[in-house]
């Protein structure tokens, strides 16, 4: 047989005989034969793998969406590199993953990386597939894949609003994150339009880890005044809020009512079992790789920059209720 | 300049004079010279990638130590693949990252894969460096870094047993997996060792998740007489466990005390904070990552079984106490 035939073979066994494929199978059974992804990678310049860079593994939000991610790809036999933190201003890092041809795609899921270093990763040599997840950069020439999270966080807002909540503050995420803009408009769109009273010191600088929610009570705690409902940034910064107030006696929702964002694992097994804006972390993981293989293997051509808007869902629990009668 | 003098000056930069260092950065400039690893790894026979082998990426106690892994990494130079629930009884997927040269080494973390898959991996042609995470396989052949399991879950009941209690249950993990057995052989030895009763059905079936320990929850509610303290498999468990019995008027720990195991962020933020012990998990990821490197790179005769083994600590919070006078 030819060289051709059994790459052939090998490759689109689809296209020879039965005989062939047989003959083929049973020598490389006999010489241990095994493709070697290298070779295979500098030929084809194909690597089946795609880099995924992430603010925090370590945050259940992103390592959940980041298991859908995973068997989305090795569905489709791709296999996985994680690039953790990356940003912090340096984006060299990730651009040697294409260079070096070891990534055939980014799906970023970091909303601290800006609009030029993003344009800078896609410009030549590079010009990679990419795809923007968890985050809207407005108007971005990118594929993206996200959650409206402004009207989410209206949804949040106007769920306390109709319990009859009149003071309500928010725990804003951290600074210089799109999420956090977001997130704060909405919140601020949900009081103005009901003519609810907006005060500067109930927006409380706040972030997406338990201890920035913990921060943020401490602050609250010291008001004069205080809200009688919180919009957290995220689950974590509720669950570390409501943690810290009962530290002071404050009960949650008697005295405070909280409602926070993503639906985490521990949202409902939380005491008490916290209201939130679920959002479709496993679907945004599965869409994110599914586009950004589609984008490998389609034609250059076709990279016409297509949005994918999910929905997010009140998930009312207990930790959200009425106010008490002042 | 002699191909071997670019060659040295671009991967060797220090055996070269800086003069010829300048020449060839400045022709790299010029041509818009780069790497392509495929071919590096193709002629190194090197992918600077390891494989992380993982049972649940969505879980923050793995997720945590795949955050100090990927650190650990980056620092040396290599990127990280993850693996997600590949087990469920078929490793070829894993081995076909190494056949195909995508990956140099594997860091396995799962506890379900046992010690026949794990021997075939290392055998030819694959014959992987390979490190063993987070669990035990008795007088294993391979590098390990874990802790130890069993002699933290005899401290963890014996935290019970000094508080005062005599009527212990344990949540164990899931069936088939070696961190269950020996977090509850530590049980079973610290209860025999001071003489305290051991009931059959205070033994409950759980799992990691909170489901599980919700699961386990209704199961102890059902029975007649019922234990006064539990402890519970991992962290995740206690919480779905405390978090179930509220739901029956249960209060922790004054009806019931609860210690956990990991230590995870949300530990110290839970109501009741978790008692629990905590497991070094950014020193196990970062240990685990380093020696697997160090393998790596290291000479193949070198590679005598190493045992690394980390401890763990009592970190007291209120979910536990003395239980009530009867």
């Amino acid at each position: 047989m030819s060289t051709a035939t059994v790459s052939r073979a090998l490759s689109r066994p689809e296209r020879v005989t039965e005989a062939t494929r047989e003959r083929v199978s049973e020598a490389v059974r006999v010489t241990g034969y095994t493709l070697n992804q290298s070779a295979r990678s500098l030929r084809l310049q194909s690597a089946r793998t795609i880099l995924v860079a992430l603010p925090d593994i370590g945050n259940p939000f992103f390592s959940t969406i980041l298991d859908a991610i995973e068997r989305e790809a090795a569905r489709r036999g791709y296999g996985v590199l994680v690039a953790n933190r990356f940003a912090r201003g340096d984006t060299d890092p990730l651009r040697d993953y294409f260079l070096s041809n070891r990534a055939d795609g980014l799906l970023l899921l970091d909303g601290s990386i800006d609009r030029a270093q993003l344009e800078a990763l896609t410009r030549a040599p590079t010009s990679l597939p990419l795809i923007v997840a968890c985050e809207a950069i407005a108007d971005a020439p990118f594929h993206t894949v996200r959650t409206d999270n402004a009207y989410a966080a209206e949804q949040a807002t106007r769920h306390l609003l109709r319990l009859g909540h009149s003071r309500i503050g928010h725990i804003k995420g951290p600074a210089g994150n799109v999420l956090t803009a977001e997130r704060e408009a909405g919140f601020l769109a949900a009081l103005c339009s009901a003519g609810a009273e907006i005060r500067a010191e109930w927006v409380l600088h706040g972030g997406f880890s338990m201890d920035d929610g913990a921060r943020a009570a401490r602050t609250m705690l010291d008001l004069q005044e205080r809200p009688t409902a919180i919009f957290a940034t995220n689950d974590e910064a509720a669950i570390g809020f409501i943690s810290e107030i009962a530290r002071s006696g404050l009960i949650c929702p008697r005295d405070m009512s909280v409602i926070g964002f993503d639906d985490l694992g521990i949202a409902e097994h939380f005491l008490p079992p916290l209201t939130t804006m679920r959002q479709p972390r496993e679907a945004l993981g599965r869409l994110a790789a599914e586009a950004l293989i589609d984008l490998i293997e389609g034609a250059p051509g076709k990279r016409v920059p297509r949005q994918f808007v999910l929905s997010s869902q009140l998930i009312v629990r207990g930790s959200t209720a009425p106010p008490r009668p002042r």
